[in-house]
């Protein structure tokens, strides 16, 4: 596929250079996606049964017992990824259309890696009402709710709310499936080293959704303490510029009550997590507690490169799929929602997030080592373990409907 | 499929005598559609290109160009179907989720006939105005709107504004499927009694959405008049009791300025199209004109049973599979949309509907006879062929963008 490239500009009118004769136009050409039949429609047998008259009873049965339609149609297996296209990749706001690609890339990954349909809902909206109330009416054709590539702080808002109104799944990923990935590799790099989370004191690069969500996060998996840094230095109590969501952080990290720079919070720390772009000077790098662990998630250039990390670090973790290590969010959400879904989860809990996490660390087992801490994303064990483990936490949690 | 007979009450709980044992519960079981990759995802290469980093360029150059949205993502093949589940069959009212499984039979007959990919969208609203806003937010994911089982008036109301809002297709199928498909088995009925449409004074039973659409589609297309019966009877200038859309209906059909009931209409009339249920008394169909047409499309019972109507009229049509002449909208829908998304047209205009059943009734062909004056669903001329006449017909109108 990727071998037959095609010159967008030869029907499309395109006129930038860097399009023609490349592989990524060339695969994206006409979508990445479409739906299929799973039903035979050869007849009109097959269209009585398939269609009228036939269906007309399987409505009847649902119109009186609202929960039939779990088995009846692809509810149970379809998940909206919604999106208004203000924080895509790397790009910001480039709006709903030019969204599409990654939300057909999303879906692909939820089928390929998780068996879990997926079709992409960008929006034309920015507006954080108008978002939840467009899901909500949404809501009675899917069986779950990934929010992506949506704009902080509007994300968080966003999520709370439809998880309020809503009785299916709503999992924003940049938050959570970063986290829960973060921490599989945290525990084990912190196995690795002969520790425990309680032991690790982390620095996050970055207070937007990733970041955030992965303070909470750690928080709630009971690491030792949290420090989170955005643009203008260390999040802490004694700031004023702090958005809402931004003062509920510095509630609940920093604990050591830290306040100054990136690099201050860095002296001595055990962990950094990079969620935020820019460069990580070495010598801050060079400032940390021995042993620590350097995850350097921005894509493509990672906040410490890892040439320069190694130096320093125990175990070091990027977002790019060429060095060891890679966080990656695939190796979270498809088995994820796949495990929702399995048991008709109404939402989903810490409980099963840390489950997702634990059951991905364990993908590694006895292979453990400083190169190793997280399974590659096309290992094969992942999904199923997370699917397994998630399935059996939402039961344990009495949120499971089967 | 259908001989793998489940019993759905062995773990869905549901205690429907009916459902056990019944091949329309065992097909539906799981739903009847998926979504599937059409470009690998096999290794870290394939990643690389159909998500990050590779799909950034991508989304960048839509950015910079948003017509390449048609090009690089599956917009251009892919239709909502949206309904609110006010008008499902013949079931009425029976909410979003209880309409799914008609929604995902309509998805995927757009497949099997047309190759167009549909995704259901059952909408938790029954609000005009917030279904039209809900829409219009969707509108960037999809090519094409098709609106479903949506009652009358809303349904007008809701698919004027949206052709309004949006810049592309919006075809509510349940008036003007319907039309389409009448128009060609009228136009083949009245070819084979050697008259024109122009000669044809045609009654319909009915008001609703098919109704309303038949009669000014017909007139569009140069019949000689149109009568239309409610509930009340005829629906004539005189009446004090119309909606706003019958006003408008009384304004343009009746010329004749007939009052009374459906039984006075019918007295020498050429066509019956029957839309609304309910029996016509046989001594009525008797009063019709010499070579009479009879369309009975209600289901599953006919407004005039074809074993009647064969004793008075030429020609008899019904939309049951079973008798000949079934007046079936997927003659019409897979092929309209197909058209139209090829030239990526805006709208579908009344010239894209008239091309649309005269290549219907053009398959029929040499063969035409009183038993044959529409195709079969399952004739395989039949999408292509209207699928041509649409896209023609849409550059011919303006409306294409390629």
């Amino acid at each position: 596929m990727a071998a037959e490239i095609v010159n967008p500009r030869s029907d499309a009118g395109t006129d930038g250079p860097e399009e023609a004769f490349d592989p990524a136009f060339a695969l994206h050409r006409g979508g990445k996606m479409a739906v299929q039949a799973t039903v035979p429609v050869r007849d009109k047998d097959d269209l009585s049964l398939a269609y009228t008259p036939g269906v007309a009873k399987v409505c009847s049965a649902i119109a009186d017992q609202p929960e039939l339609v779990h088995d009846y149609t692809w509810k149970s297996s379809v998940v909206a990824v919604v999106t208004d296209g203000t924080a895509v990749l790397g790009l910001g706001d480039i709006g709903p259309e030019a969204s599409l690609p990654v939300m057909e890339g999303k879906a692909i990954l939820f089928k390929q890696f998780g068996g879990v349909d997926a079709v992409p809902v960008a929006l034309a909206t920015t507006d954080a009402d108008e978002i939840v109330e467009t899901v909500v009416r949404l809501a009675p054709s899917f069986g779950g709710v990934n929010l992506e590539d949506i704009s902080a702080p509007r994300c968080f808002e966003i999520e709370r709310k439809l998880q309020e109104r809503l009785d299916i799944p709503v999992f924003h990923d940049d938050q959570h499936g970063t986290a829960v990935v973060t921490l599989a590799a945290l525990r084990n790099a912190a196995k690795l080293t002969e520790r425990t989370l309680g032991d690790l004191r982390a620095v996050i690069s970055g207070a937007g959704a990733a970041g955030v969500a992965i303070a909470k996060f750690l928080l709630e998996a009971g690491i030792g303490d949290v420090t989170v840094t955005d643009r203008k230095g260390i999040v802490s109590r004694d700031r004023e510029d702090l958005t809402e969501v931004k003062r509920e952080l510095a509630e609940i990290t920093n604990r050591a009550g830290l306040s100054g720079s990136l690099e201050d919070a860095l002296s001595g720390a055990d962990v950094f997590i990079g969620v935020s772009g820019g460069t990580v000077p070495e010598p801050a790098v060079a400032s940390m507690a021995p042993n620590a662990f350097v995850f350097a998630m921005a894509n493509p250039n990672p906040e410490v490169h890892p040439d320069v990390a190694h130096k320093y670090a125990a175990v070091v973790a990027t977002g790019r799929s060429d060095y060891p290590n890679q966080i990656n969010n695939v190796l979270a959400f498809p088995g994820i929602f796949a495990g929702a879904l399995q048991v008709r989860a109404s939402r989903i809990t810490e409980g099963m997030k840390i489950a997702a996490a634990e059951a991905l660390a364990g993908v590694v087992g006895d292979e453990l080592a400083a190169s190793y801490v997280i399974p590659s994303p096309f290992d094969e064990r992942v999904a199923p373990a997370v699917t397994a483990a998630v399935a059996a936490a939402a039961r344990a949690e009495g949120v499971a409907r089967r």
